[in-house]
């Protein structure tokens, strides 16, 4: 944490942070500038309450925090990458995966149905916490939506449902916050996250949301976590889901969700971006090329 | 709702669209401009389900939805302003009101029991439906936190719980989604919605959120729920509560919301923006007076 | 365009906006709706200046915009693509272009000499519209900057200047905007604009600029022209440009322009963002590879 | 300069980050945290170039500038509020003014006429930098619009031209980059520079830009300029400029820029925002009447 003064404060107003820092367990080291002090505090990362309090303090221009808030999930602390195991699905592993499916569909016996007679994982969504253990009996991966990134009640019983979570990225969260929310699902021993970016709110209006790629490379770096794409709700238009999935799996996703209808006018949710069959094929074709094309070796 | 289809689409996609607009019981209206085709739907509000059906059949460009998506929270439909009671105090009444708090209080025995003591009614978050039930025996008011403005279960369960709701604006949710929010608690029969700006994400740094006092009158002509306005966590730093409380009236909010603390460098939350007790009755002085003044008549 | 009138408006207020309209030179049509009146208006496009007149006039809830602003660079009037061709080099061919180059690079001479001795086309900014005859006798392409993407008199000067025009899109303009100015250039019978993607503002203060990739294919099915990507500007960083390149590849673009540098560090400017000629060498080759991925046939 | 190394880094990095601010003529202190070390810069503000090459170089996570980029515009360095002299009017003094006026309004003889007919100042909008000396032979002062903020060929010949300048927020520039823009006119010795909020680009269709009033109570801590708001242009609806006009005083600013026009269906620009005189009138009075509340002193 680095504690930046205002010019022209005094001695008092100095003596006071450092107190206060002091006071709460740490060290400080004070850089004498030539137009403010600026104050280095050390002894490993300062709670939130600190920064909270310092930079209420007189005199206080900024408080930066140096440490990320989120160490679970950080890629600092545990350099392997994690794969997500799904019955016999790796997420974060060698090959990108393709979930497929309609959100319409109701019914938890009707999945486990589905999954019995198929093989295929389910994935469900949990929208509160008295849900989440009767899904947890039949899907096999549990889903918070964008809306409950962060509803940390929900995340915290997600945390300790013994699945695996998809953890889709809020509409507006910064991709700190993000980790901040997968933080609350590792800290109940739940180390199976997958996140997945699904689009951010911008000011255009000619698409409902901005698919944000750069995220992928971005977590790729800070985090340890597997990270997927949802390009359907994160385009929300049909044309756009097959060039976007190819984009995603260039920038290095470990996988794309997407969703398909045999009737996308007829779908009873998702409509207009949900692709057909025949597109499902060619960006199953295609992601398989792309990831082969930037796995090659560079020519001498 | 307005269909609008692409130039140089056939007769067969023109029909397919009118014949699933008639399917869905409403009547239509072609307009053939020299460009293109626009449909014009008629028969009342159409759901979200033809919108979302008509968007995604072949040749369509766009639809626009002409009727508002709520209703009960609309002032079309609901002239008459609504004034909310809790105990004495009047929102939404001729006097704007002034409500001030720690948020870091705990215990609910503690809140009545300084209820008992001052007389002053008692606003609790609720942050889980669960909670909902046992908050509501002890406090006055219910607030939907930013975070929680699109937790449907706990909006219906507010809905159901006999208080007033004090519903936050979500830090990225349009006036709109704000108003189908406050729609939910209202179709639960609950008439008591306060609503409450407390700023939105925008792209400068240099503020944690930027405070929207233009939805105030905005929502003064959208809706008969009363607005107040929150300038502590909608700026996020002291220095400007004062000021901003002030335009907040001046824009014509119902009422502020603000953190107040003795001590606020010891705050255990809402450090950086709590005011002392002080700058409360500076902002409570202010508010009499701004008030007064944009009532005042205009001079011959 | 389609005019929405408040709901309860008298038959004077919509009498008044059907005069407006006639006025203006064009027909229009009622639809009588359950809750409010919506006035289709015919003709071919009307001008933004009724447009805000008719938006001004008593009674209308709003006014919606059917025809797109922009013509010369929509692909519905024009729907064979644009090339755009630099010397021996297509822009919107067959094969995607990589452009590379320091921006601090000074000297309109060492550029035409650099030329002369590599057959290289040279692409440079223009800042204002003074500059432009004196760049154009030594470049092959001026760049309008992100800044400059609304300077409408910088447009006018480029669109006369008898070399290709590179249009960086501004940092927090609409697609639209975008296009628009283009039209600008586009209006002076200049027809080789290429459109360059840069990254747009967003809320996330972890990187400078949002890459919005979702713009390549957007743009494939509203414009003619070509449209290129810089993820060097477009990330801000430069341990993303490699996998943002592929990236904007797979989406479709025809090309990427990007930040190199043989000692990124002694770099005068673009240092945080500009890669080592290695890298370059891997974005060429895994250009190549995606841009063939993106094009294999689907398996049976 | 603050900078952050990343966990991990080898002694190498550090010293060739040290020697680098060393040959920049800078001093430094290195803070060794338990995670990674940090590195306070000494001796002066630092360049934009030093910063760049440092946060290019290996093993640097990021580079924290500690003083402000501008100087001349900041009130560290200039405590004393400037006042703008144009003719009798004062801007920035004891008293808000309120500018009116249609922006539609053409030729140059004809506001020169105006101003000699009834004495008040005339604005005028300057675009490219060859406009400059010609309007500064009319006009009493030259407004750079939101386009132009970051037009710095034009800044500077404005800065230059021996007139005041009324400086437009960009719709989409951060405070810090307004105030950078604000530098440019300043650094060519023109100390009359009047600061204007008019709104910024945000998610909400509901609104073309949203107000952005916080800004004033900012501004007025970061800078001595007069800060003045233009709720016409900032809002795009007549309805709301009322309203927010006596938000902005109540919020500090020094004064008003607003459209009206006799009758704004027909006003050539700005019509769904120009209000009508009586509009006018009734802000003038509310003005004085919210700047006199917002002066009384607090009840004991």
């Amino acid at each position: 944490m680095i504690v930046q003064m205002r010019t022209g404060t005094d001695e008092r107003a100095l003596e006071h942070v450092l107190n206060t820092i002091t006071a709460a367990g740490h060290g400080h080291r004070v850089i004498a500038g030539t137009e403010r002090n600026v104050i280095g505090v050390l002894g490993g990362a300062p709670s939130q309450d600190l920064l909270d309090r310092v930079q209420a303090l007189p005199g206080v221009e900024m408080v930066i925090r140096i440490s990320k808030p989120y160490k679970l999930a950080s890629r600092e602390f545990h350099p392997a990458r994690t794969i997500v195991h799904i019955g016999n699905v790796e997420i974060g592993g060698e090959t990108p995966v393709l979930m497929a499916g309609p959100c319409g569909l109701e019914g938890l016996e009707l999945l486990a149905l589905a999954r019995e007679e198929t093989g295929m994982p389910v994935v469900t969504e949990v929208m509160e916490p008295d849900q989440v253990s009767v899904v947890a009996e039949y899907a096999d991966m549990l889903q918070i939506g964008s809306r409950n990134m962060s509803n940390f009640p929900l995340l915290r019983k997600a945390g300790r449902s013994g699945r695996p979570v998809l953890l889709k990225r809020g509409f507006s969260a910064t991709i700190e916050e993000w980790l901040m929310s997968a933080e609350y699902v590792l800290a109940e021993g739940n180390e199976d996250v997958v996140l997945c970016e699904r689009g951010i709110r911008s000011f255009d209006p000619i698409v409902r949301f901005t698919l944000d790629l750069t995220a992928v490379p971005l977590l790729k770096d800070l985090t340890h976590l597997p990270v997927i794409v949802d390009p359907s709700h994160g385009t929300g238009r049909r044309a756009l889901v097959a060039p976007m999935s190819l984009a995603a799996i260039a920038a290095g996703a470990d996988g794309l969700i997407v969703e398909v209808h045999h009737d996308p006018a007829q779908a009873l949710c998702d409509g207009p971006q949900a692709i057909l069959p025949d597109v499902l094929r060619q960006i199953a074709d295609g992601m398989v090329h792309v990831h082969a094309a930037i796995r090659m070796p560079v020519l001498a």
